[in-house]
């Protein structure tokens, strides 16, 4: 397929992902958005900023450099939050598909500023261990180029712990929200779903037994496992 | 356009955002009110009081001065909060639309007692700083002109505490429940929702860490002002 | 209108609002029943015993002789509450509809036995009071004419607390469920609503707030008068 | 019926309660499964692993042997879950169709790893006490036959505890979810639905009042023999 044709391909998927939160459950008003980096022509199509759901059409969408972060193509400004999806791009290497949401559950462990920990095989068929939150920005980093700093936030607690971000799909940013991420726009929505499932689960757990510890690794790794990877054998594949 | 048919759209805008209420499940039965204020023609045009939003009219409308709380149009009685309505128009000159719902997560925090923190981007979004409680009011307060007492609790709160009325679009009146304005009946509509959402992710956001404090206020301000002001980016404009 | 026509038309009303109850979420399976009681003619009209509401009729409803409990038409057995309903209708004479559902959150409070205590205006709209829970039946109450001992139970805690049922009308049942009454079926249907809403809103306003004793009476008092007895002004009439 | 026509109509059974499931809001994605013994064939009938519900049609239900688990019928690798179900079929002789789900109470509970308490009639209704929870597995047990492990985790819980499957139709594994059975696919379904509604209301009454104990054991037989067994009068038969 030649670029141009490919990229309203590309389009139409990203704002088909974006339509899915809504319909989800994951968004409300215009609290998200989803891009997706198309990496052989190096550029990122994203959501425009503030735009109702219900008029937005796939050519709303607004591409971008990925190096440079300037408008290609798109009469819209981009989503606020561009300079945190480009950030994770050029950090993470095999991440196609970038989101973020306020889903309710994800957002209200995100403003407890806790990891949310995995206690059970839900949790365990897709994120191979607690979903770690950063730590709170400074009041420079807010200040100043605030979305690229909230990237910074995520690919510096990814580095640090050592979390590889194929394994983990997901962070929460501490007093703001979820993003999650994926190898194609569908995936990263999967992610988003069952991120917002296992975030509500969890609260119950905790406030059931407050001293719950977490699932036992084996446990975790036996269903991530059986999910991900070369010996994976669930589904049809 | 002539005030009289100006006054057809008005009435027209007054019911759509009373219908628009049960539909984003803020209200239940007739639970509900939104008002609007004309104040180039000082007056207001409010719900009626306890008729199924099933049969209800732009007609059913009712319209009152704004000084005197004369009903001028309509047959039927309106809202009983009424008073409540145009004491807030009557002391916040910037508030064009006042609604009140028993909306469940926000009339929780109503029932507590307490003011709902600002504890993520979700609030700082919308409001400037936690969401303030009345306090409760006297026997007298209550036996003798209870809605028009339940204005002044009101204002007399937000100019106690030096709250502008257009960074804080909501309160919350002990034990009963929130008011909520806007420029538009549409941003109040908006407000109501909003509030909904982030007073149940703070009810879990408490529940999951009691000590929970607030967000930074930097982090505060610069998601407020991303959206609200001169310096705004978010969106279209 | 006579007699027999006249009881077709009540066998409408009461299939009507046993399918409300699935439709407002208040009744799962059929876990559920609504009866009204036809003073004039000595008898009452129930929902027939385990009968999917999917298939139900007006011709389903089953009439009982008010005095003896004996079925005057129909071909289904009547609910197995029936003893329950009979007990109320005789021994509260205002009483005109009854109902019995396992709504979630009144039967989280009648499971918890506990009052469920008036921390708001939504309540203080339609139940004068806390919404008394019931002691526990005895062994012997519950082995032996079960159902028409948990009527006794209700009326017994009705009379001994000399709460009006006018000025109540819902009860819990420890480790059972609510039942909720009013002067026809469409106020019962209202009332079994109103309950389920004030029971989930203060089951998490005692979890944020232990603590939280009860509103003022005074405001609980104006709240009620407002919307009943001849002083009343919500509405239209 | 031969045998052959006979099968088409069991497949067509699992397909509709597998797609029961998430119409009930037990499953999301492809998270449950359903299977039912053909006890007369020695054959079970299971979903197909990872199918999307929205594809899935009564051909790609896969029959396997119960003896030996071989594949009998259909192109479609079976549920990864069939080794438990076939455990459960084969050590437990009246159970005829059993489901998994990660329903969200059910699961919290399971979580939490803490038996579900009979706290209350809706409860006793189906089950006859509390619902048990299965010790946390092995590494042994997760890392070699899992699955098999999984069934055998619930039939030693049972049997140790003496536990009638025809009287408890439910169990929790420990840091995974629930699995339920019934005498048929119809009656698995509606297990699977109660379990939730109890587990959910389970965790409020116990958050509201965290010293409950459970229901009284006479309350608890009376429910569940006036519903179950021969001398149960709920319903028309």
């Amino acid at each position: 397929m030649d670029p141009v044709n490919h990229l309203d391909v590309l389009k139409e998927k990203v704002l088909n992902a974006n339509l899915a939160l809504p319909k989800l459950g994951l968004v409300k008003l215009t609290w998200g958005n989803v891009s997706l980096c198309d990496r052989e022509n190096n550029r990122v199509i994203i959501k425009p900023s503030g735009v109702d759901y219900a008029v937005m059409t796939a050519q709303d969408m607004v591409v971008v450099d990925l190096s440079t972060g300037e408008v290609l193509e798109g009469v819209k400004k981009p989503s606020s939050d561009l300079q945190t999806h480009l950030h994770l791009y050029r950090t993470f290497s095999k991440i196609n598909s970038v989101i973020h949401t306020h889903s309710k559950f994800a957002t209200i462990w995100a403003q407890s500023e806790k990891d949310l920990p995995a206690l059970g095989t839900t949790h365990a068929d897709y994120f191979l261990g607690n979903i770690p939150c950063t730590r709170r920005m400074t009041e420079i980093e807010v200040k100043t180029d605030y979305e690229l700093n909230t990237g910074k936030v995520i690919s510096e607690m990814l580095i640090e712990k050592n979390i590889d971000p194929i394994e983990m799909q997901a962070v929460l940013v501490a007093a703001h929200g979820p993003f999650v991420w994926g190898e194609s726009c569908e995936k990263a929505v999967e992610n988003a779903l069952v991120l917002e499932e296992i975030a509500e689960m969890a609260i119950y757990s905790k406030m059931l037994t407050p001293t719950l510890g977490g699932m036992d690794e084996y446990l975790l790794h036996k269903h991530y496992f059986r999910k991900h990877g070369q010996f994976s054998y669930y589904g049809q594949n």
